[in-house]
Order: C-alpha cells, then structure tokens, then sequence
C-alpha cells in the first residue's frame, strides 16, 4: 500500500465531529480559552491553569505597536492597494522574519542549548551568562532579543516577568536571560535590556517548547493588531498610499542616453 | 502643514510605554484576556464580562479544522518548500477568501441589512427570513453562511449557540439566522444547515460588530492552527510535498510539434 | 473511478519531458521569447511575430516605477523585516489589488463588454464613449483606467499606442478607451488621461485576452522590480525600516485609566 | 538635515517621466526586450546581445512545471478560496524556498566561493570539483543543484548548456559545475544529474551576477505559470477544493475524555 500523500498528528475532521490532539474540540471550547487551545495545539496536551494563564499573556503582550513595526507598515501600504482583508494581514505575517519577531527563535535556542549545557556540566548559569557575552562581543555579533530602537526598558518584558513570577513557570532559561542582561553594561558599555522577544523567548524555553515555533507566538499576538489596521486603512484612510516621488532620492547613475540600435 | 504621512486612532507608541485605544497596554494585560484586547482593538472598548467570554469562544470553535481545508493545504505545500514558519503561515491567511471564512462578511452583511430594514419598517424577523430564503432561491445564489461540505450539523454552531444563550449576547441577528434555517428544508427540498461562518455572522451582528471586519474573527481563530501545520510539516513531514507527475491529468491539447521557425 | 483531484489543461510532466499546451517546451525555448511562452501559456497557442512583440511591450512598460507604488513599499518593509527574497516579492504580488493595476481587469471587462454591444446594436463606437462617460459621471464613480496621481500624460500609454500601431493590434478597444479618453475634459472638466491600466486593458482586449487574466500582465510586468528592491533592501538599506514612533499622528481616544477589576 | 527614508539606486519617477539605472524607461522599451530590462533592472547596466539572448532563456526554462511543484499546488488551493488572482499568486511566489528554487542561490554561492578560492589558488577546477564532492559526501549533505526527484535527465539544463555555448557565456563557473556532475557517479554510487537549479547558478556566476539575487530567476521564470494556474484554478475548476476529511490519516492521541472542571 502506498504511503499516504496526508497524514497528521494535530487533528482529525468527520463528518460533525472536530478531534484536536484526541480531544473532541467542542468538549474543550467554553471550557479552555483560546490561549488554552493554542497551547493544545503546539505542545499536544493541555495546560494546567498557571501555564493556560501565562499563555493566555505570552500571546497577550505584543498584540500592538501602532506603526512602528515594519510588519504593520506593509499591512497599511497592501491594504491601500484595494485588497481583501485578509490578503492584506498575510504581508503583514510575511514580515515577522529574522529582524521583527525572530529573535524569539535564535533566543530561545540559544537558552536552551546552554541551559542544557551547563547541567550537562554543572556549571553555574552565571558563567554560562558570562561566557555568552563574551563570545557575542568578540564575533561582534548581535545578542539576540536584547536591546530595543524605541525603548529603553521594555514595558512587556516587565510584564511578562511578573507574571512568570505569579504563575511559576520561571525557571532557569528566564534566569540565564536576566544573568545576561546584567551583564551587558560591563561587556557592551550601556545596558542592552532584555526586550520582548528574550523574554518570551526565555519564558517559553521555561515552559518547554520546542524553539522552532518560537514565531508562533509572535504570529497568534500581532495577528490581532494586523486585523485592526488593515480594517483602518481599507474603510478610515486614503486608498492608493505610497510614497510620494519626491520623497524618494534617487543614489544610481545620472541620466544618460540610451544606446542607439 | 501638510497632512500627516500615518495616522491611527488605534494605539500609540512611545519610549517605553504603549496606549491601545487610549489604555496603557500594560495596566489591561493580566487583567483581561487576549480575547478581551482583541475586542478592544477592534471595537475602541473594552467588553463587559459576557462579551468577552463570547469573544474568546467566537476565537475557539474555529481553531482548528485539520488539513480538510484549503489554507491548510497551503500552508502544507508552502512549508514543504522550506521557508521560514511565519512564510508558510502567510500563504494560509491569503488563503482566508470568500470560499473560505468570507462567507462571514456576507452573512453578517445581509443579517444587518435586513434587521434594519425589518425594524424600520416595523417587519417580523419570520416575514424577512422567508423574503430571503425566497430571493436566494429565485437569484439561484448559494445563501451565504448555510450549507457545509463535510458536516450535517456543524458542532461549531451548537456551541456557539449555547454561550451565546448563557451570555445573553443573543439578539434579532441570531434569530433571523435561525428563521432562515428553518425555512430551508420548504424551499430548498433539504436542509441548509447554519454552518459556522453564519453563526459567527450571526453573533458578531448582535454584538455590533461592522460585517467588514468579519474575516477577521476567522483569521484570529485559525492562525493558531496554521502555525501548528506549519511547524509539523517543517520539521515532522518530507520536504518538497507536491502532486506527483502521474497524478496530474493532462486535458489540454494534444502533443504537437513546433512550428519551423 | 473517482474524479482524479488534479487536473489542468495547461501542461504536462514527465521524466525528462515538459509539455506546455501540447507543445515540448525545450523545442520553444530559443525560438520563442519569454513574452511569447507567457502567450502560450495564457492563451493555448503560439502567438503571431507581431502579438509576440506586443506582448513583450506589454510585460516591459510597467517594468519599475520606483518606491511611488504601494506594492513596492511593502516589499522594502517586509524586506527590512530580515525574510528571504521571494517572501518580500510575495508581499508585493499580494498588494497588486483593486486600486493598484486592477483597472486593467475593470476596464478590459467595460471595453469588452461595450464593443460587444456595439457590434451587436450595430451603434458607433463614439455613441459607446459618450454614454460611458456619461454613466459614469453620473454615477460619480471612476472611470477604470483613467487619470494618474503622478503623471499628466502616461508616457507609457503613449508607447503602448505607438507599438500598438506599428504591430497591427489596434482594434476597437483602443478606439473606444481613445474616444473615452477624448470627452473627459468635456464631462468632467479636467483632461482624465487615459493611464496604462487603461491602454493595456483596450489593447490586451483587442489581441482577444480574456478581461479575468487582465491582471496577470501586471503581476509579470512589475515582478523583475519587485526582485531588484527586494534585494537593494536586503543587502544595502537598513534592517527593520519602520515608522518612526514621533512621526505617526494618533487620533484615537486620550490617554484613561483601566477599569478597576 | 535628517536621513531621507527612502533611498534608492533603481529608478526615479517624476511627472511624466521613468528613468531606470540612468535611462529613460521609454527610450529602451521596443528596443530592449522585457528579459533585457530585467537584466538592466538587476546589474544596473544593459546587457549585450548575447547577454540578452541568454537571459531570456533562463528566464523561460523554468516557466512551467505543471501541479508537479509545491508552489503550483499553494496556488491551487489559494485560488479555490475565492481570492483575487494575484493574491493566489503571491502564496505561489512565497513557495520558492531553500528546497524549491532555493537551491539556485546555495549553488551559485558554493560556485563562486569555490571558482575565486581557485583563481587565487592557482588550481585546477577539476581539484576543486573532487573535494567539493568529497566534502559533501563526508557531510552527508545535499549537493546543492544537483539530482531531481522526476526527471533523470533534466531537459533544461541540456537546454541551457546549449544556448550558453552559442552565446558564448560560458565560463569556470559551468566548468566546475559540470565537473561535479561528472564525479557524483564515483563518489555517490550513482548520477546526480546537474538539475535547472544548478545550471541557472552556474551560468549566473559567469555572467557575473551575485548569487544573493539568485532566486530571482526562479521568481520571474515561473510567475506566467502561477498565474496561468490561478486563472484556471478560479474560472474552471470547482471552488474549495481541499484534501477530503476520509483521505487525511490522523497519527495524533487516541480519542480521548475531556478532563472534568
């Protein structure tokens, strides 16, 4: 028999009947918030009420950031060229790439592998903080999820710890992450604060997850916000929005004659 | 002065402190819930308790619906190709068209349509549904938000009939859908089920929700489930999915050779 | 048997074959231009040296026009965003809506069917003109295909027209968008230039093309530049260009305090 | 005085007017086939006749491959959502991935990492070839461009080498390129054919172009295909097409009880 070309452990459709993860999704709803059943979703099992709770904020704290987002700018300028909503929200998820959003990813591997590490090894977190800093200062490379271009102490990550504190999912990746922070002015010469995406990154990694859907968190929190500004700029502002030509300079070579032929 | 490139009534943000609709966002998260915000964000206020309960379950009974849906299958395929999650994901949310979750817009357009019109001109809702179901049939028209492919009776509408009871968010809106179904059966020889998208219509519509930002809720509830598809297909499935060549039925012309040149 | 789920009439794979419309496509490529095979492929059939030389006008006029289209925008956006290449062209295909080379499938779907009626009532092309006009100023709608926000006369359409004359594709439909085009300042008060939406729409319908795949000439016509500042942006402009905070206008509700809970 | 933000190399639009890389756009339409302005677009400089001749082929390979291709299926089921056509096109434009086109760029990088590392070197490109196939044997890696799931022999890669001789492009690049190919029998037990991917990378690298815009051949080679796909996707094929629920086999929990609450 050949193997089948579908096959998948998250869900089965039959006729009336919706099975997420072996439970009948209809038994859950009014039961387990949305956050719950995200986390049904991604991990295969429920949360208990404390990680339903910091779910619930994890997919909470980024819902907004007005236009200074890339991802919301291309939400705005698709939108403008007279698209159905949801085309223009999908730009909008396209931008949640290395720079905006996936400093969640390279954070949460980096916590986990040393977190791994150094109980593998014994060693205290702090050194491990120690020597992460050092090896990011030296290949000058970007620490991901620390430093932010609009704040300099991020609201959310305040947030975020405080209820990690609440709900008791803190554990050692959220203390090698302030372990880090800590250091930073030593190393770098001004503070980078650990931003929103190291500390869901930090959080998460806490919680269990798998690194590789650190996006996902992202994606399901700013969705909401994309839905509000697509829906803005199709029914509140000018259609056709773009940059006018004589905003944009031109840097490529003088106006020359074409060859003739 | 000119006028302003960007202009939101939606959030602001500044160092270190970020306003949606007028409230910290900081001072809301912990106390409401990411159901809440999303209402906030799309309505300028917040819900009272009932509503946001309504809110989260309208945000639930659609997450998840196996790969028996077109975005999913996307998502499948694009993810196959070896793009970064959010990319995948992306391809899903394009994939939120009239087909596929608009039948929400529709429904919840002429629900609002026609409970206006009912009450200006003094009409029972029963007299609108059956000028409806007469008109629908007449135009020969699929009536939007009735009808399912796979289900006889949609298990997401039972349920989100039954909170919307207990939430008293029910209204003339869930009535009329309601009358129209029962009338299917006399007009259509067979039961037109209220499917999922007419019965999120339907609510939304007595929740005052504009019938334009109807997609949305499907875009909200689903994306949780496309990041899962995603993230299995990634890292759990082979790359390059697709058709394979024998698969395809070619129904064009005959092979033929090239014209001399 | 069952329906086979796959079928097309556009071509057909086999191991080391590729047939397009009946034809081998490695006995095309080298005879055939690019403009030619995208021909094949939208029409079923080879086009003539003059139709493959419009056509080739046809995918190079809207070749690039800088960051002064939305579509473009969006792709720096999402390029800043830090995602691989074809993710930020994607954004840019999705914004080729409505108001962003739409009117080319508006006005080729009002040219077709205004000639065919024409033809059919054996009425003068001009009598056409003149009661479009009329229709749609009375309708205060925009006329498809006409007037620009950056140029007063299209240098675009003027080419399209010159080589539309020189291949010997001219028909009706230019006529008829020309005459439009001719009463505009009459009816409206001001010249409405005919734009290349426009122009493209009267001669894409006079080389027989279906008004529905009017849009794809866009798509492939605006691909090339949507990759160039992808790339510009990727590898020389900064990462994560966004709004910045100070320079976006809120208008939304002033700062309040969160309810008590 | 600020930094302006928005800066570009590419073009200028200014009433009336399109320069691209110094020309006007219009002076080179008619002259300048769309696959030179593409080349003019990307190099910034016109190509020569040969140049020209080649670029239009490698734009034209790729241009069909039929459902046989995971970006051709997202289209597919995009467009039976019920969505305008480009932005079916876009989810389509988002599949070309590491493992779908993206290996134009990794091969085009490995050749031109390897043809300058011998240039300076003074070796022998048959050298090279034999420690870059030991090298990947040793690493258990893919070789980038090279072996095919459907085709044995890749009939476009025959195609190009041809035309590459006649146009005199030929150059270390595609000598190492073949090279490899010749070698993989000895070291992998079997051929790995030298695939589309592999062969639009090493004629690129000899015409001089950065492997970074590699992907863009890809893009614009298969975009009249997309479209060619959502256009009968949408206008003759059935709406919603999805995977049936009866041929998705569920490997997820058994069913299961919902905890008690």
């Amino acid at each position: 028999m050949p193997e089948p070309f579908w096959k998948t452990a998250i869900s089965k459709v039959e006729p009336n009947k919706i099975i997420v993860r072996g439970y009948n999704l209809m038994d859950l709803v009014g039961k387990y918030s949305y956050a719950s059943l995200t986390y049904l979703l991604w991990r295969g099992e429920l949360p208990t009420d404390a990680q339903a709770k910091m779910m619930d904020i994890l997919l909470s704290v980024c819902i907004e950031h007005s236009l200074n987002a890339p991802s919301v700018d291309a939400v705005r300028f698709v939108a403008s060229c007279g698209v159905p909503l949801q085309s223009a929200v999908s730009a909008g998820v396209a931008g949640f790439g290395d720079w905006h959003g996936g400093a969640i990813e390279e954070a949460a591997r980096l916590l986990q592998e040393e977190v791994k590490a150094a109980s593998e090894n014994k060693r205290p977190l702090r050194t491990s903080a120690e020597e992460i800093v050092k090896r990011y200062k030296q290949k000058k490379e970007k620490l991901p999820g620390y430093g932010h271009p609009t704040h300099t102490s991020d609201p959310r990550t305040r947030k975020l710890l405080e209820i990690a504190g609440e709900t008791n999912v803190r554990g050692p990746h959220t203390e090698l992450a302030e372990s880090i922070e800590s250091l930073t002015t030593e190393f770098f010469g001004r503070r980078l604060i650990l931003n929103v995406d190291g500390c869901i990154a930090a959080i998460i990694s806490d919680m269990g997850f798998d690194w590789r859907i650190g996006k996902g968190f992202f994606i399901v929190s700013r969705t909401p916000g994309l839905v509000a500004h697509a829906y803005e700029q199709l029914y509140y502002d000018k259609p056709y929005k773009a940059a006018r030509w004589n905003e944009v300079v031109y840097t490529g070579p003088a106006e020359r004659k074409a060859p003739d032929r």
